[in-house]
């Protein structure tokens, strides 16, 4: 009664509660915990709701962008987070989530699998104006959540307002209005003593 | 340079962050810790994101499914979250989910607040296609969590298979084959032990 289709479905939507436990560097607001991927990749979806007027390219097909952000983290849940100012983490990162993203997304139904596949592959890439605006939000984010917690994983050693504004150079191109925000943001941050100049 | 509309917008999604400190009843399956909020917004996106096919309607507008549950909680940050099975508080959920939606909407723009205020009633009165299906996610997914954590909501005094096969009873006209998959869950978990009959 219940077809093979569906218990693969299911199963998957069982397996990914793992990314509940995948660990961010940012913490939340509220109770300062770290954040987890699936807070994380919540937050982007409302987000991308909420500014998609500000995408350059206007033609953007933001229920795509919700979709790439709600799947942008899951390959983490076998390949780990690796935290984005670790270079030592990113020399192996993308054969890692190769590795992880054949193993998840292929326990799904082979059409639903190929989908997963390559909204995440677009997602990596960051060529289309989908990938290039969750790309955005995506290193958006942890700049709100550390403003709002006084710089907290700004304090690492070797952590720079220029590093932090490189990091976000994609919407100077892609969603400039965002990134005059995000330039007041971190020149406050700075004022503020909350991340080094 | 910025304008106000944008540091409303902004401001909002400040906001929304307490959404990952308002805990639920159920737990992950991983860490065995309750659920926030904003983990379970996350999960109902991508459920509905896979499991679309099994909507009786297939006129249903999947990306307002993936919205609506991305925000339907929202005013949980302010009314807290209010157990499905506690009758005392089921009494002035209404009113005080209200009043929250008041407070943290209009923080946005008139039109976005208009927007997500309409979606979030829609959710709530649980008529059109896209409501049912949300709703049947929202109910679906903590048996998901009990079936994968020895029934652990099921083990408190009250809870029978009876209460908790009805609260999913919209899923039987609206999501049938779904309601398969839950009716042999509940079986089974009834068979284990975990769920009282």
């Amino acid at each position: 009664m219940i077809s093979e289709r569906m218990e693969r479905q299911l199963d998957f939507i069982v397996a990914i509660d793992a990314l509940k436990d995948i660990t961010r560097q940012s913490i939340t607001t509220g109770s300062r915990r770290q954040e987890n991927d699936a807070e994380h990749s919540w937050h982007l979806a409302v987000m991308a709701m909420i500014l998609s007027e500000y995408a350059e390219d206007q033609t953007i097909d933001i229920a795509k962008v919700i979709s790439m952000v709600l799947i942008h983290d899951l390959v983490e849940i076998y390949a780990g987070d690796t935290y984005c100012y670790d270079e030592k983490g990113y020399e192996d990162k993308a054969e890692r989530e190769q590795e992880a993203a054949d193993r998840l997304f292929n326990m799904l139904p082979e059409d639903q699998a190929q989908r997963m596949m390559s909204l995440w592959q677009e997602f990596e890439e960051m060529e289309t104006k989908e990938a290039a605006f969750a790309a955005t939000l995506d290193r958006f984010q942890p700049l709100l959540l550390n403003y709002n917690t006084e710089g907290h994983t700004w304090q690492r050693p070797g952590i720079t307002s220029e590093k932090v504004l490189k990091r976000t150079e994609i919407a100077k191109e892609k969603v400039p209005q965002l990134y005059v925000y995000i330039e007041r943001l971190i020149q406050r941050s700075i004022e503020r003593g909350m991340l080094k100049p």
